[in-house]
């Protein structure tokens, strides 16, 4: 855990340059635009401590697979995230010295991530080895209007010298993932052209041609004006660059603004990327930095109109609550059906991979309430246009039939090589399915599940008949060898969520089917057709919903996680040595496994999806039980904790439960956040407020507010789209007040009572004690 | 599987060149001689597929971990066997073209392992481009007595020409292992010289600082003549070579013999390891290859006087039997301490490591009753001098107290890395406090016990105290998250296998100590210092076998494999379709995990082992039960089955489980006998004749013998030393004849009956029809 940055409302700031805390801050102030991002490396030369990341949303490599031993079933590569052509670089010499944090003498320094604008600043004092001391001032953005284009502004004052500037402005596609298996570069070179005005360079991927063109054009400026210097051009494989020698006066102003356009053959031919980057950049570049930033300005604002949340009087999670909404509205936007939301989004290239659960059952909510309706429904497509490589997948394994969808994917296909949770943690089957339940009780289009959601869920179903067996002597169904939501247990035999989610899954499919065959018989013969479904199937999966076993305490009442768990040593965390924990990063694998403590949710992930199936009474029994054995080592963990804390009243565990999640990377908790953010983590952090503190759910085609209001906070709101209604939710100590800010009415209930909410119409009501 | 091997009772041979099989009859083929062996790679170049591969005993090198998941308590490295100096290799040009039997007509091709001397000969006749045919004659063999020295002669006859032959004799450590982790060379250079008489090539490992000097003298001869031709002699990095030009002339021989010696600073010092190696080998060449080769077979025959096993009637058996006497002879011989039994033996690198627990459950018994008891004993003591990194071992995954042996290890650390193996397979740690009761068992030796058995026996069982926990509410003590010997199952708990052999090892642990303060209480009060043993502890010990859980299904009455293994499919293995097998091949890993069926003998090794404590009809009960379940798809499984069907009068079982393992690897019969042979489980095989036809164990200071013989058989025999006697005994169809060699008295029972056996005597009994 390291705080050094300042609380701020609106930004996150750095002060004072720290080399350690570099990398930190590279994750913390990364750009995306859904299209691409980067982490918030220097433009100019540094020789320190830094992990080089610029990332194309969609592009990826295949990258051989690297076990120890060899198990049946694994796949043959991991999709790596790929590091992709650097676009800011600026090599910065005065006076035949280099620019170089690492080596000059620092002051002044301050990075700045302003989230309500989008863009990223940086403005520090450096003092070369001649005494020579200059001022930097930089802003750089990846547009949210211009998809494909990034700019950057570098202006460089002398502060105590008249001299020369050598500034080279580079684009360099010789790059590396520092997480390759084997230490090779992914990229090949293509094609570089360079010309006074604008240079290009284009590279392709060693395996699925995937090709890259990008393009820079850079202008010059002293004191405002625009300047036209000599320029040098240079070219080698992957690499352009343009040179310029300029002079430079004590307390003038020299700047470049750089633009750049980076376009991929996954949206153009690949025969004209070289001119449609050319194109992008010149076209952005007429525009100009300050029209490209008001642009930015007003894009964040549109965002922000829908996702907001305040705190007041806690500017800390107000902070953090803002930095998780930004980082999940720079690494996915909706528009592209074929991308998803990568666990680190453009902030690193960890865990490689795009799509994990972490979308479904955490994400998915995020977008169903802040982003028009159709961004959720991508989502929930891109699943559907996965559904036979999930097929595939589930024959590898052996089944006959049914669809398995991946631990981790690019294309749909696996991805994801540790048998115990590639092979074993099939649960993510049963949060795909439970994904179209959650899309459509929240925008009632009942439309999704003739359309692709029947398919989806008839196809897991399957796969759930298949996995459990029949028991004959106790005739029950059961399922062995799988890991549920908890990590901390491999190979578990009737894990009681994923047992309660396999169930659920067949009992929402025949719930679609019927609904299908009630609204649009034509529609339903033409899925049994296509699917070949048949009567044996569905009766079949009534028996299975009817003879689950679900293993529980008989004693408590306890669901029990999974069977045996009441043999194990039971201990609470807090009895724990403080330096056991982090148990991941103390404890052997075995010690972890054989123990009673959870990594994350697992029971309790049941209880909150399936929140209306049981009574309070049940909800309290579990948390009380298992809420003492977790010790949170997921970042998905804390937010459902909370959210089930603030339904039973637990008020302090609740609030404690969401300080764990909001500023999990700002203040590096898991001393991981070099790494890049945990970008999926961070709908759960929304979750805890809107869902959580907010109580939000939609039963019955109403939508219900539960609000409570932690102590340390004087009032919070967010803002939630509610089928074709946007309304701001503010809470007090005192009361709560819904403003619809459109004009379709809305059913609403807060609490116990219940109201029609007309077009514009704001309510009050009082809070409960 | 592969049959082409012609059948034959002392050597294995291979008619008919066929490059498809040469990787396999490489490992078939190799020779060893505890010091050091290597694969049956051809003397000349070979352009085909080969694994080269010559290896130095206790050689190794701690190769670079790779795994795709870091694990906490993974060893940063595995160790590997050494692919070391090629000292066999010679070039061998005849008028400008070099024979490769890849490139030239091969007729006549016959490869003998001649088991009863101990060499390896090859002959055959090569048709090269022109038409010429030469006849080639080669022989070879790593001394049983000159440890260090190896030889070989390679003679050449022109069968249709008179021609030259260029004959480039060379020492080449430039060789690399194929299973290197991460494709990097092993091995430095040191120093090179050579001269007319003789080359020697020095080498270091690039961690650990292993040394070895080869030397090489050639002698040439032309029909019996010794030939002195001009020699050209070239170095270069860990390479030196000899070249000699000699006139070829029709159907007269031309001959070289070449004796190389391999020194290593495991045995001398690093600073004269070239002047030893020079020393070594020029006083084997002064000896001769005559001589040196008629030592072999005194060598030889002196293994097989005590080790030999003769079946009548069955050749394939016959055969088979011998092959695994011969490799375990090759492997191991027992006079160096630090060396232990790799299970490839010198024949492959694959499993690196050369210590499993392999050695203590399969191996030992094979030594106890071939070898003089000093050898058993250092196997034990290899241990007992690992104590000190079991412990730290022990330490690394948190226990507080006690030791851990390794999974697999080459020093007495850890080098495996499957946490479901490396952290949860611990049986093994039972298998080696099983060892020192079966030495002690077998030869009276109670001695060892105060001498190094206690130490080792008691932090076994501190261990154990520590890996049990107490259920409260049950009040038993279970065991969780283990693997079994059956690895089909991962991270199970309450496996019957590992509770009750931890129990035992308490048991016997505290009967060891018992015995020690009887015998020698001076000794027993020192170790209990050394050990700082409290009664507290010991009592612990006695409450944990008194309270051990086991799990029984309470309506069979069968031990169950592990908690939950009633709740499986139960299905037999010969209502699958073959397709399915071997299962690892067929099956992702969690398919074979949640199936019932069993890789090898687990709660069936609990019975072997702790035979008598069960009464037949309880082993009846479970190996009726589990042998159905059971695919022995490890090849340490069909002994112990073997064994306990002769106990139970199950023939056909027992004859159909022995030749599952008799011929494993002349039979190809796993397809990956190119990687090496299956060293370890040979001494299963052994078992199973002696153990299990002949019936042969050990009880209250008596030797058993209940004899049965296979239908296909019409008589055996094998010998055994027991005690200070050894043994002939002889099983017809009609009677057993055991004939004591020695003037040793032997107390013996066959079936009921009981003998006193004086020395020199023979007795002879009925068979039991």
């Amino acid at each position: 855990m390291k705080q050094y940055l300042k609380l701020d409302d609106w930004s996150v700031i750095e002060e004072d340059f720290n080399p350690e805390h570099h990398e930190i801050s590279e994750s913390v102030f990364s750009i995306g635009n859904g299209h691409m991002g980067q982490r918030a490396n220097f433009e100019e030369t540094y020789s320190g401590s830094s992990l080089q990341g610029s990332y194309m949303a969609g592009v990826y490599y295949p990258d051989k697979t690297r076990v120890g031993w060899w198990k049946n079933g694994y796949p043959e590569y991991f999709a790596k995230v790929l590091n992709s052509t650097n676009w800011i670089g600026l090599k910065v010499v005065i006076d035949n010295e280099e620019l170089d944090l690492n080596i000059a003498k620092v002051s002044d320094f301050v990075r700045e991530l302003n989230m309500k604008e989008g863009y990223l600043k940086r403005s520090f004092t450096a003092e070369l080895s001649g005494g020579k001391k200059i001022k930097v001032a930089t802003c750089r953005f990846v547009s949210m209007k211009v998809r494909e284009a990034g700019a950057l502004r570098y202006a460089i004052t002398p502060l105590n010298f008249d001299g020369e500037l050598t500034l080279t402005s580079y684009l360099d596609g010789d790059v590396k993932n520092t997480d390759a298996n084997y230490d090779e570069k992914f990229w090949d070179p293509v094609d570089e052209t360079v010309s006074n005005e604008s240079a290009t360079v284009i590279i392709k991927t060693k395996k699925l041609n995937f090709h890259m063109a990008s393009t820079m054009i850079n202008e010059y400026f002293q004191n405002g004006q625009k300047l036209t210097p000599e320029v040098k051009v240079a070219k080698r494989e992957k690499y352009t660059s343009q040179e310029v020698v300029l002079p430079l006066k004590q307390n003038e102003e020299t700047s470049v603004v750089k633009v750049a356009a980076n376009v991929t053959n996954r949206d153009h031919d690949t025969s004209s990327l070289g001119e449609v980057a050319q194109r992008v950049c010149r076209s952005a570049m007429e525009k100009g930095f300050d029209r490209l930033l008001s642009e930015q300005k007003e894009a964040w604002a549109k965002k922000w109109e829908t996702s907001d949340i305040v705190i007041e009087g806690d500017v800390s999670a107000q902070q953090g609550i803002r930095f998780n909404i930004f980082q999940l509205n720079q690494t996915y936007t909706g528009e592209d059906d074929r991308l998803n939301i990568g666990p680190k989004g453009f902030t690193g290239e960890k865990y490689g991979g795009s799509t994990y659960w972490d979308t479904e059952a955490y994400c998915l909510p995020f977008y169903l309430s802040t982003s028009d309706q159709n961004i959720a429904r991508n989502l929930l497509v891109y699943r559907y246009k996965h559904l036979e490589k999930a097929r595939e997948n589930a024959r590898k394994l052996g089944f006959t039939k049914g669809a398995l969808y991946p631990m981790v994917t690019m294309n749909g296909e696996e991805c994801h090589n540790e048998w115990e949770i590639t092979f074993e943690e099939i649960h993510r089957n049963g949060a795909i399915a439970y994904a179209i339940y959650n899309y459509v009780n929240y925008t009632a289009d009942r439309d999704y599940l003739g359309e692709y959601g029947v398919e989806v869920l008839a196809e897991i179903s399957r796969f759930w008949e298949e996995r459990v067996h029949f028991v004959n002597p106790k005739a029950v169904y059961m399922m062995h060898g799988v890991t549920g939501p908890n990590e901390y247990e491999n190979n578990v035999n009737n894990n009681w969520y994923t047992n309660r989610i396999a169930a659920w899954t067949l009992e929402y499919t025949l719930e679609a089917l019927a609904h299908v065959n009630e609204t649009d018989p034509k529609r339903y013969e033409a899925l049994i057709n296509k699917l070949d479904l048949t009567e044996e199937e569905t009766s079949k999966w009534s028996d299975i919903i009817d003879k689950m076993y679900y293993p529980v305490d008989e004693e408590s009442g306890i669901f029990l996680q999974q069977d045996g768990y009441m043999d194990k040593e039971q201990i609470h965390v807090s009895e724990l040595d403080e330096k056991h924990l982090p148990l991941n990063q103390n404890w052997s694998w075995d010690r972890i496994l054989r123990s009673c403590f959870i990594k994350q949710a697992d029971v309790l992930q049941g209880l909150y999806f399936l929140n209306s199936e049981f009574d309070i009474e049940t909800k309290k029994r579990n948390f009380d039980f298992y809420e003492p054995r977790t010790v949170h080592e997921s970042s998905l963990s804390p937010c459902v904790h909370s959210i089930l804390a603030c339904e039973l009243g637990y008020r302090e565990k609740a609030y404690e439960m969401y300080l764990r999640t909001a500023r999990l990377d700002l203040d590096n908790y898991n001393n991981d956040t070099e790494d890049g953010c945990h970008t999926t983590s961070m709908a759960g952090t929304w979750m805890s407020v809107v869902h959580g503190f907010g109580g939000l759910k939609v039963q019955s085609d109403r939508l219900v507010l539960n609000p409570f209001i932690p102590g340390q906070w004087n009032a919070f709101s967010f803002k939630v789209l509610y089928r074709k209604a946007r309304l701001n939710v503010q809470v007090t100590k005192e009361q709560v007040v819904v403003r619809n800010e459109t004009d379709e009415k809305v059913d609403l209930t807060i609490g116990e009572e219940q109201f029609t909410l007309e077009g514009k119409e704001e309510i009050r009501t009082a809070m409960k004690k």
